[in-house]
């Protein structure tokens, strides 16, 4: 057997960029231990509340037509001392969703998960993973406690007739630190993309998630 | 403006599986503080130490044509602690490469990064992310470390005349246990998967990472 | 300046246990890339639903008194799915804590953090950090969420006229899989402990969450 | 049975600061979905690469006498894109460890975890963990790999007659950013401390660390 001299083909009439040996890559540094602890160590995070007055007033402000600004009427609750993480606490956000009766979003499916709670209304949910032939509809109402796994298709619908209000706690800040939250929105896997500054999801899928209203 | 029942509407002529409210779901428990904390809680892990000696004689054994039972020359140094994490420490992992001269793999990413030490030899990795319109070409000597970062298209190439062996380090122990683990392999967005047990990189992929030989 | 031979001083008159270099430590594995993938996936997390009905009805059993057989009344929202994790998600955990009107927990400290939100009643919680001088006294009421960060001693109180419902949020299985969970309970330096299948909290620090009924 | 009314008891006698109800926490933000993404995601991580020579040349720098600015013979290999996390990826290190023959550290413990490589020399770790009645001895030479887990005590010694290298990897960055980073340095419970930009491991515990030379 012969042994094929990969390198030469893999890189065969393509053209490259190249990183010579000992090239620097400007983006890198070795640091001595004294100068690279101070540097490294967070902020402490201080005790917080988030006033369920101001919530629920907020909550009514995007719950008006035309949103004013955003895509989807969802609040995220923010701790400024998890500063870039831009979370509740470190690695975990607490949102909160407001559906008019008879809205629903557009399906869309994410590398973090989504834990929700039922704070008033009732309504369901379409889930669907890549190996369900159909997807499955979860009814919920007030007090209810339900799970969209990890890079499962999900869109809530208010099928009742007053507001539904859905708490959501999501580990989206720990995987935007880890760079693997992938998104896929809409739906289609030309869609799926990486998250960082040059993709932002419903910034970047601007119309995706818009109500039909 | 009159308000769309988007409810009917997503799920008109689909066939759905419903979830009734108040259905139990068989995989949900309410388990009470003092049954779920002993159930809870890890196993300790002990210290280890991976001696190079076995780790050279197992470098060797897969080195040899054709590999034996496996589809590249990978090996993890695994602490059983870890239990069913795999890892050599909870969340990460040590595994080392060996490339014959001449040696290439296929290219694939994952949202798992790569951080690598070249223990011996030289040889380049051929890069790419989603936005760059053509791949980098790293080199690497021995006592370089070079990273591939989480969804990142890679592949490596030994362009030298001995044996080149590289120490991985990934966390992908830890992005496998929060299921947000993704692997494109071979490259092509239609083979974009989540890891778990219906898919396993490598065995289900098999082929793709074949060397060229 | 004469450099010291610290290491014959750091082991001078101790017994050691003594891992000669080769011997193998019994816990240590290499496993090539086809024998470790398979073990190393997980298995797919289904969606599910825990219904507020069954909630309601197992919170009631444990406001009872005593308090059948657990120290605190807390119960944990289990996906079966998430296996040794014993979370509502991979890596975290949704629990629901009742409070008779009037009683209080016992101050405890953790590296999880705890993100609460009121679904019924009122009170306040107890936090202190190290650097604080003195405590802060965090009432609530229902619909309030609030945040005890990482290694905060806290306590809460029910100081309403009905029972207090608190769903909370923690990263208990993602510490506990990273075995970087610490337990302090009940205060006090000396019980800072590891959490391990050596030691659990609430079981091996019987006594120190007892309500003080 | 008369409950009593903790709340009351709890406080009793005891300054507090108080955050009565609806009162704002400074620190807090409520964000519209459209103002939190573009703040909540992050910056794309690039391939990069640290020469050996300019390690090499690093390591020589801080392995003479006195220590230049540092307290320990440590360099950590920064790739700027991880910005806060100050890490070789987002959420791990990659360090280098340089001990002249004869020299030792003291020891210490942390909830990260630590993996090491020896690149060059021979020597032996002291480790300890809580319930261990005596520390264990594990020797090492160049090639081999060993673990010391989170929370366990562990100092590095060279017994060699050539400089020892260790290549270091650490989760320190992730639980840095988790905030459950803890650091008990040097060895003594009183010493047990939070990392944060209140208490930086090495600056803070100046002297501890020092090489006794």
């Amino acid at each position: 057997m012969a042994i094929e001299k990969q390198g030469e083909k893999i890189l065969e009439g393509k053209r490259v960029q190249v990183k010579k040996l000992n090239e620097k890559f400007a983006w890198t540094k070795l640091l001595p231990d004294d100068e690279w602890y101070p540097k490294a160590v967070r902020r402490m995070i201080r005790p917080a509340r988030w006033n369920w007055s101001d919530c629920k007033a907020k909550l009514q402000e995007i719950a008006s037509d035309p949103i004013p600004g955003a895509d989807r009427r969802f609040i995220i609750l923010v701790h400024e001392d998890t500063e870039e993480m831009m979370g509740t606490a470190p690695g975990a956000l607490i949102g909160m969703t407001i559906l008019n009766p008879g809205e629903g979003l557009k399906a869309h499916r994410h590398t973090s998960f989504a834990i929700y709670h039922v704070l008033q209304g009732k309504g369901y949910d379409v889930m669907q993973q890549e190996d369900d032939p159909e997807p499955t509809k979860i009814e919920w109402t007030k007090g209810d406690t339900f799970l969209c796994p990890a890079w499962t298709y999900h869109q809530h619908v208010n099928d009742g007739d007053e507001q539904a209000i859905i708490l959501t706690v999501q580990d989206f800040p720990l995987l935007a630190a880890q760079r693997n939250l992938l998104f896929e929105e809409p739906r289609g896997r030309d869609n799926i993309k990486q998250v960082n500054k040059k993709f932002v999801p419903h910034k970047d899928t601007e119309g995706s998630f818009k109500l039909d209203l």
